[in-house]
């Protein structure tokens, strides 16, 4: 794993920055007083704030910006649903048990912690120098035996890292051949390990009293925007492509919640589900508009050749060269990685990786990952995938609602086909309470297969159908019952199930890994961190110091307070005892992006000092222009960098 | 149940307004084409924006106003926390199970229903009009025999309503002698109940993989505020008081949703817990501000008398006479009209119940509930509850940690107490393993049983305690081991745990309420309904009518969408073929507040007719000024009565 290193530079300590972190209550393990449950955080004050900021600018960069239609779900949902949808059957991990123990591990998590301590001890037995991931390092001190320093085989040490490359892309027969292959045991008691089970990662319950109808809680936000799928094309006046959207908890039952924020049981999504008519190449209306942005790719073809570097490229090439495999597709790649930058991601740790085909999610045709360079390795933050027509037919199959788009055809089209008569009048009498069963069946029957019959019925007089639920589970039909014509309709309207392009957003995850993007400390000072968040993330956007508790400057910090909050900049007041660079220290830690600091020459003549957070520079001006600056900045109009040419620098105080 | 009237005087037909609401989908049943859940609806796109305007007012209101510490709590929640805090025990309704068809009842909704159906049999008998309860109907129609016109016994009469008045009063056995007492049955099949059982309304899970964890998901969000406590107290500098505040889906398991929007298994809640000194009579800083705030009180008191009228009062009165318990209390009152006011609710169909002594929960000291009056009858959106130190010593006591506020004392404070000294270098050959055990039950020791030891000790030379823990349950301690003195010890903190004022909103309710109240439709049509949403609620500020199709319109629309947009002002253009009164008609129903008609004279001088809803008056005036006017109006600082005077009217076409 390569060293990350911040902005300025500097190796990312974690655990200063996670410990400074929790101080401020970014975030906090959740019921911490009953001694926590892995994978479950609660945010405090500037956690919950950024990611308020956040879901108003994800609103705003795609729902507003797209008339995205926005919907909100409940997340029980009943198990016929999530059947349906493939989620009962296939949204599992893999874990094996220490039939001694107890103790129960994720398979390729432990195929990874495994390996590469093999790998590090390899190394320390070649005398090379060994990064430490400071994480593992710790658990291992706490249950596990230390790898040992032992040389391995050259074609070994070959084959563990392209196991490693691919560790995502092994389903659970693959993983069990890998454990016995490099017999991997319970790292602590070396103990032997039952062969990996499917574990269902849905939380389930019990919906009503009578405890008839099982439920879950969803895995994702997007079933329910499906289901809702033709009244939400009804709302748009039938208009297609369109998208909706929704901003939810989901949440999956981890076998082993590990790396803090980034794999938890509950989390925040937000999840667009563009509906695409898919004849007619997915094309985007206005993938002009985006066609030059350049990503950072990484194609399934690399990857399966055990090698993880990227090729940059601008999305009309992508497109054009069938690296991405359509322009709605890029277009959403696109507009991901634009969002990002908005957040203050480093564009230098910013990937698209596709997903191999056995890492793809059930429904996924295809699927690129936005991935963020993080001091865990790379991380997934965002998924696009084209989902096909697979959940919308699904849905269709299992309910017999028209999850469809019905369109007027410009030239109405001629379909030569085999079509069915029958004779219902003769069907009651005959078949009974059957008779409903039989007609169903019949009018299923494929396009080939009443070909076939139709010589059946005019050579025999009479024909045999399969239908299942009647008591034979077959029934003869004569000549008179039943007529089979090759015919010309003409067809009118065309009907179809779009296409489904998904971007859908990990919220938590965003966060984290941006916090490692925007986090470093004073170069002089290294236990003063700062986070760089842009001032529309900020959790506070103002510090108001004044220089000290003398009376005269309370109606100055309450006037200039409320005249922040009227125009709602969120800011905060620190006339604590502590010096102005403590206070203003502190609130660097909290990533408040501007500081106005109350003197007594405000007193005197309404002027200020602001200071902003990442050169700690000031300038000094009236109440009238600090305010209107700060305003700017907010809003984006202006940069630290416009106000200081603006207004003239101030250096009569140290507030570093 | 008096009948509710719109604002307009006309009698509220729900069934209209609610296939309105179902056609623009304001909301619909989740799951509909998988045959729906009973209590769990989705939201549309109209719904979900008001549902977020609300929650961005209310934190404006609330959060920001009052520098509330917001933090988002995970809604899986371990059993411990809950069985601690009281709900496994008691978030319970009563449930009768039919034995022979396995219908279960609500048992209070079982009463009532029962019984207002023989009152209106009695109603009948005596020849009196009723009102018909439309859900109620179509209910019965479906499944149950109508009530009999059978005329009662005035004594039956009032004791059934006496009933009805107090139904929210009654416990398990209370119900029970009810149903016996008045022969309650299966309404459907005449059939006897089995006696009411406690069914707790917490959905139940497992979390983890080795299903070794039981959880529940939330019933409210508060707990997970109480037990970060600690840290908030801390991130707040100690400073008191103090709130915190979450927003947050909680679930509650109905046994029969019924009600639409009213009773659902999942909804969204808002929450603030305030938390206070208990010495000092709970005063407010900022109760001088509402002192004046008039409210209408049900007190308790009147509604154990059987009765409901309510009295007005301002809230110093109410404080000052007693009726309202203290001034935070009443200062969080206040606040809640002033916010249901801003979102639109009909200040007459207002009114704060006070709950009866069996009806709170089991933690509330006190409780007001804001109920709004609707078209189902009076409906609780808010509560508002003292719960007193309840939850924060419940926590404390069980986990230990200090969810205490700590606080110097301006004075000492001398306190003559028992005190014990141990011989602690003797405790572990003693006692070895158990020292630690023995030393923590003799340091538990209450103050009058240290004064009986004492003497004990000093008449006997040795003592004997209970332990719990070791193996005989008690041990003997000598002189060698223990001293037990009267000693003056001087407290310079003083250490309380604070009580909790909470406010806690269902914005679900709210909003459907809240609907009812702005419903009406106009005269002249009973078929056009309108939503007189506020601007800052509604979910579209702005339609863009172009007149016809014509190109010229297209790119003026175009640049109007796009500049109201980026002022934040969310808009629609309705360029359908439609008449221009039919797309406004439309719009009504979505409650958008205004429209900006295109039409040719707007091509040649840049001149718009901008629509008001709630009227269907227009003014004609330059891009500019109508922008400014939209904008203006959206930010509540003008309304269409100013705007009306200071822009000319026009005429020209009809729009309604």
């Amino acid at each position: 794993m390569a060293t990350v290193t911040t902005k300025t530079g500097q190796v990312i300590d974690r655990q200063v920055m996670d410990s400074m972190l929790r101080r401020r209550l970014f975030y906090t393990p959740s019921f911490e007083i009953y001694g926590g449950v892995s994978g479950l955080f609660d945010y405090g004050p500037p956690g919950c704030a950024v990611l308020n900021n956040m879901i108003d600018l994800w609103r705003k960069h795609f729902v507003l910006e797209e008339d995205m239609l926005e919907v909100d779900c409940t997340m029980l949902t009943p198990e016929e649903i999530l059947k349906t949808s493939g989620h009962v059957e296939k949204f599992a991990d893999w874990m094996c048990k220490d039939p001694k123990t107890g103790e129960i591990f994720r398979a390729d998590h432990l195929i990874e912690d495994v390996l590469e301590a093999r790998l590090k001890g390899d190394k320390e037995a070649r005398g090379q120098k060994v990064e430490i991931d400071e994480e593992k390092e710790a658990k291992k001190k706490k249950k596990a035996k230390d790898a040992k320093a032992i040389k391995l085989d050259d074609a070994v040490v070959k084959e563990y890292e392209e196991v490693l490359a691919q560790i995502d892309n092994y389903d659970g027969p693959e993983l069990e051949a890998i454990i016995a292959k490099f017999d991997i045991r319970n790292p602590t008691t070396d103990g032997n390990l039952l062969p990996p089970v499917a574990f269902n990662l849905m939380f389930q319950t019990s919906i009503g009293p009578s405890s008839n109808m099982p439920g879950y809680l969803r895995p994702e936000t997007a079933q329910g925007q499906f289901l809702n799928f033709q009244k939400l094309l009804d709302f748009n006046n039938q208009a297609m492509p369109f998208a909706s959207a929704s901003i939810g908890k989901s949440f999956r039952n981890e076998i082993s919640p590990r790396s803090g924020l980034l794999r938890v049981r509950e989390f925040l999504m937000a999840e667009i589900e563009h509906y695409v008519d898919p004849e007619g190449g997915k094309k985007h209306d206005r993938f002009e508009e985006v066609k030059d942005v350049e990503l950072s790719f990484l194609s399934r073809d690399v990857q399966l050749s055990g090698r993880t570097e990227t090729t940059k490229m601008t999305l009309g090439k992508a497109v054009e060269s069938g690296l991405v495999d359509n322009e709605t597709l890029g277009y959403f790649l696109a507009r991901i990685q634009l969002f990002l930058l908005k957040l203050g991601v480093d564009q230098n740790k910013l990937r698209f990786r596709q997903h191999m085909l056995n890492e793809m999610a059930h429904y996924a045709a295809d699927c690129w990952d936005a991935e963020l360079q993080t001091s865990y390795g790379w991380i997934e933050c965002v998924g696009c995938a084209d989902r096909s027509a697979y959940d919308l037919t699904v849905h269709k199959n299992k309910t017999g609602a028209p999850l469809v788009v019905r369109q007027a055809r410009a030239e109405p089209l001629k379909v030569e086909e085999w079509q069915i008569d029958l004779e219902k009048k003769k069907f009651g009498p005959r078949f009974k309470k059957d008779s409903k069963t039989v007609e169903a069946a019949v009018n299923a029957l494929s396009q080939e297969f009443r070909e076939k019959l139709a010589l059946d019925l005019e050579k025999n007089g009479k024909i045999e159908v399969n239908v299942e639920g009647v008591e034979s589970g077959k029934v003869e039909l004569e000549k008179d019952l039943i007529k089979i014509e090759k015919r010309t309709r003409t067809e009118n309207v065309r009907e179809y199930t779009p296409n489904v392009i998904e971007p859908s957003f990990g919220i938590g995850r965003m966060l984290y890994c941006l916090i490692e993007h925007i986090y470093w400390s004073r170069p002089d000072d290294e236990a003063r961190g700062v986070l760089s968040f842009p001032p529309v993330l900020a959790p506070t956007k103002v510090l108001v110091v004044p220089l000290s508790a003398h009376q005269s400057f309370r109606p100055i910090v309450q006037r200039i307070m409320m005249r922040l909050r009227r125009l709602g900049i969120s800011n905060r007041v620190d006339d604590s005892s502590a010096s102005i660079g403590k206070r203003y220290a502190r609130n660097d830690e909290l990533g408040t992006p501007f500081g106005i600091t109350v003197d007594f020459q405000s007193v005197k003549d309404n002027t200020f000092t602001l200071r902003d957070r990442d050169s700690t520079k000031q300038v000094r001006a009236s109440e009238d222009e600090i305010v209107k600056a700060i305003e700017s900045m907010v809003q984006g109009e202006e940069t630290w960098d416009d106000i200081r040419k603006r207004l003239p620098e101030f250096t009569g105080q140290e507030v570093e």
